[in-house]
């Protein structure tokens, strides 16, 4: 056997183990639909199954077009230039492209669910452009590249807790602040919270599975290779890993509400259940590589305080947000940075090295210039919508539903007889 | 190492391979049922359940029988004779033999979904069983075996744009022409068509995205190996080229709508382009393996024109199809077979030969062939069904609807107190 | 090349092999989820839907506390007794590990389906755990290790027919038995059984698409490797297997149900269709990899009137199954451990030898053993629950249902005004 055989076909294996996991990454898209679509009241549905199925269309275009180029293009320390519209790209490239696209589609929909119900279908299409065009490719580069001026700083964010989550968490909280509340969110001068119940507990509970199914992979796939010695047992861990940060984060948030939220109602809650496995999804990215089980079983429980954290202080603001997604996302995805150093075999709080330390400051520090990245250029794009006031639909058409008005279809003909 | 050692790994990846991507494929008989039980009015949703499930039943049981047999078993240029109900299939052929199967479950529930509503169960299981255990294999003998007629011409269709889709959307036509339209399609002596919308827009959009992720894995797949050198990368370009022409048409198609069918409504209309993305999706299988992705893009395009033209055609012939997969697999499927040889590296758009026109004469003429023969069988089994009045139900229980009737079943039972 | 080199790549083949079926029967999950909240009153969606997802939550815990060590640790012939909470786990048995674990969510699963709509949550946490980290893991190291007293008796259960199925169908049994039928289920004195129709058809039919897809890989999967020679015609032929099984069992409970219990009515019923690919599905397991497609078939109708044999006792014995699974699982089961003695190459109908009736003598006792397990466990942990009164909620509760009693959340707000 020729050494040269082997690679090829080991090459192969590594394009198929992208793309098949790439695949499931991309389920992720329907997992939002349905979570979204299931939580907005029904006059809204047909609008979110718009949006979600643009959402693909816009950054699967978009990520081609320069999404790619600016991430894994060669370039500078802060983006790459190379590849735009895929023109060139080696063959041997093509696998890894599709499967940072799938990141790239993830990035971009959680932003838009936070403000659905009121939120414009340019402002909708502005930042999801922007988010899969622009914003989070540079983000990429800068960790996932060698060149990228993070990852020589040794900032270490496996499978992009930062980058993806709490990236797209200050996308979420930009946006949901400029757009404002729901018309019907607040009540007695803006002083009681009104809450909205979802028009469908079933759809919302699929996408939370198809969630689950979809974050394996989204962390295994990241391993990027499975030819090499070892690989297989990484991704295996991995998984296991991303199985137990979830579920001790989800029983986390069903204890937290049953025993002290709402222990005179003595009710259990499916959606703090819910809401607790997708912080720890997120949590377990950026060190789910690295870390012994016991280390995903603690994240669960420390990543859902630091969301509920997050959770009151964006109550107190008042900003509204539909699914939660900025808590989750700015909460799960900021605990998984700060995780890495702390966590994996050589951390702060397991076998400190000397530049244990400084791995922690990078972590933290990275994650805040990362966060500030996409909430800024967000907040540039609000302020130009909204000085032509693009952001969100009148009051009037808020109160219809936006199915009627920029649909003119509804998401429901239950009529029995016709 | 012994090469045996080697080829045996290989050929062990070669069959997980095509057992993934036939699972992946499997999966679009729930998109099916997702997306045609949405558009169905919701008297008809048990009778769609029903059907999508049997299609899975017929077409797995004929297509072991006859199918495999008709296509891939030795025999001569017209069909195979050789493993009648699997009798003595050597292993390797096995895994091949699940991946077909999954292309003739496709190719055979397509044409139950054009005749909802008002279509008999007899005649639902007479044409389920022939489209998969005989039109189906016989046209895919013609092209995907050495001694298949129109393979030996050189007829170039990848992932079956031809066999599978404007094949199965001539039978369509066949079974929607006779069948003839639901009673309340036309109105006014037949002149006014009458919109009837969808009972659930949430399942057709679950079921668009199980679309986008199963088709990846049809034309991906049907690359057939994965071991030999350069397979990783033709899947990972096959994967980025259907996302293109999905995504590409899927925005012509709301385009096209926005701007020109509903300008003055201004309403965005999420069906054109999730109708665009099947007509990409369908388009793309011909020739995803051999185009770049600017070739993809431009098909995206083309093929939403086709399409409209076909639509258009579909509609003056008062042809009444629910789920519009007529000109979606007409359209798509024949665009498909035309891309070939224009846009592939020797084509005649892009550096034409001398037997570049041959090649085009081939593949339009061959696609006619193979569109001919599906419309003129199920045109012939329309005939006897017709003779003994077997081929709709009678106009009072198309009007009471088919879930009470046939099933005495309803789809939902939404009493809140019971 | 160094074999050691190719070796480790083969190792790597198989542990992706192991986490990819792993996620197709993990995606089971949402399956139960689907199938069942379906299949309930609307009342009680959300206590499905909360249940399901909590199914996976604590299946996941428990068994990587203490399921996978009493399953797989190095012990005696009843129980292993090593990497409790996966300490020590060497790296190269992960994957293996989440493999395993996803059948102990399945085997956990099926029991909450059967007490829908009256169980209490303290009897669904105590018998969900008890299954997923006791009684699942133990069945499973007397069969799947070396060590197991059943293993080394000759046991041949390839996919758990036996261990899964026949197991959690006889916890199905006790767990119905002890909780009795729900309040509205006879009438007349209990003479009468009321059928008690589905909230929502669409939601079961593709919770059954989804354990068609999720069941192939679940018996795939159970060849535990790809890489060794075979191995990939192998997983062929249990694919083609599982289908060609479940089919012909689906054909024959359609056929059973149009022509002989309701050849009056002349309906179609779509649910004895999909009760019988259940079936068939749960006995492929024991022999598929070992069957021809014939024995496949074969079973598909045997294994049908097995599970209506054990339909008409739990009917006789008044015991009230939501979702038939009692006799889907100790049917189906029971039926698969008598088919691999029967069926496969040496057994006592194709070609039997002196050992055959030993063969059949250990499978079939082996199996009741294993029921009788499962049985005795629930029934004691009922015992207790009964004696706390703790095992079903109040009548006054059951009436209202369980979403607005113990969730506190309504299913769906079709509000189309707010």
């Amino acid at each position: 056997v020729e050494q040269q055989e082997l690679e090829s076909f080991k090459k192969n294996m590594d394009d198929l183990f992208l793309i098949i996991m790439g695949n499931f990454v991309f389920f992720l898209q329907p997992g939002f639909f349905l979570y979204e679509s299931g939580t907005v009241r029904q006059k809204n549905v047909v609008s979110v199954a718009f949006r979600k199925f643009i959402n693909t269309t816009i950054s699967s275009l978009t990520y081609f077009l320069t999404g790619f180029a600016l991430s894994f293009g060669d370039g500078n320390g802060f983006c790459g230039f190379q590849y735009f519209a895929l023109v060139n790209l080696p063959d041997e490239m093509m696998a890894e492209c599709f499967f940072q696209y799938t990141f790239a589609a993830v990035a971009s929909s959680v932003p838009s669910g936070v403000v659905h119900e009121r939120s414009s279908t340019v402002a909708f299409v502005s930042y999801t452009a922007l988010t899969s065009g622009f914003i989070y490719p540079i983000a990429a580069h800068w960790v996932a590249t060698k060149n990228g001026w993070l990852s020589r700083l040794g900032f270490d964010d496996f499978a992009f807790s930062g980058v993806v989550h709490a990236m797209s968490g200050a996308t979420c909280l930009a946006a949901a602040w400029m757009t404002g509340p729901r018309l019907d969110r607040y009540q007695s001068g803006g002083q009681r919270r009104v809450v909205i119940s979802p028009h469908s507990v079933p759809q919302m509970i699929l996408g939370a599975f198809v969630f689950l199914f979809g974050m394996i992979a989204f962390n295994a796939g990241s391993q990027g290779s499975i030819s090499q010695s070892g690989d297989g047992s990484i991704i295996a861990q991995v998984t296991i890993n991303t199985l137990i940060c979830a579920m001790t984060s989800a029983v986390t948030g069903l204890i937290y509400h049953r025993f002290i939220v709402d222990r005179s109602k003595k009710n259990w809650n499916y959606s703090s259940c819910v809401n607790g496995s997708f912080v720890g999804m997120v949590a377990i990215c950026a060190g789910c590589n690295q870390f012994q089980c016991g280390g995903a079983f603690a994240l669960g429980i420390l990543s859902y305080l630091l969301y509920l954290a997050i959770q009151a202080i964006v109550e107190k603001l008042k900003v509204d947000d539909v699914v939660d997604g900025i808590a989750i996302q700015l909460g799960g995805g900021y605990a998984g940075l700060l995780s890495v150093p702390l966590f994996k075999d050589d951390g702060l709080l397991t076998n400190p090295s000397k530049s244990s330390p400084w791995g922690l400051l990078i972590n933290a520090g990275g994650g805040i210039v990362i966060m500030l990245w996409s909430f800024s250029i967000t907040i540039l794009l609000y302020i130009v919508l909204r000085y032509f006031d693009l952001h969100r639909v009148s009051p009037s058409d808020e109160k219809l539903g936006l199915d009627m008005v920029i649909h003119k279809e509804k998401a429901y003909d239950h009529t029995t007889r016709k």
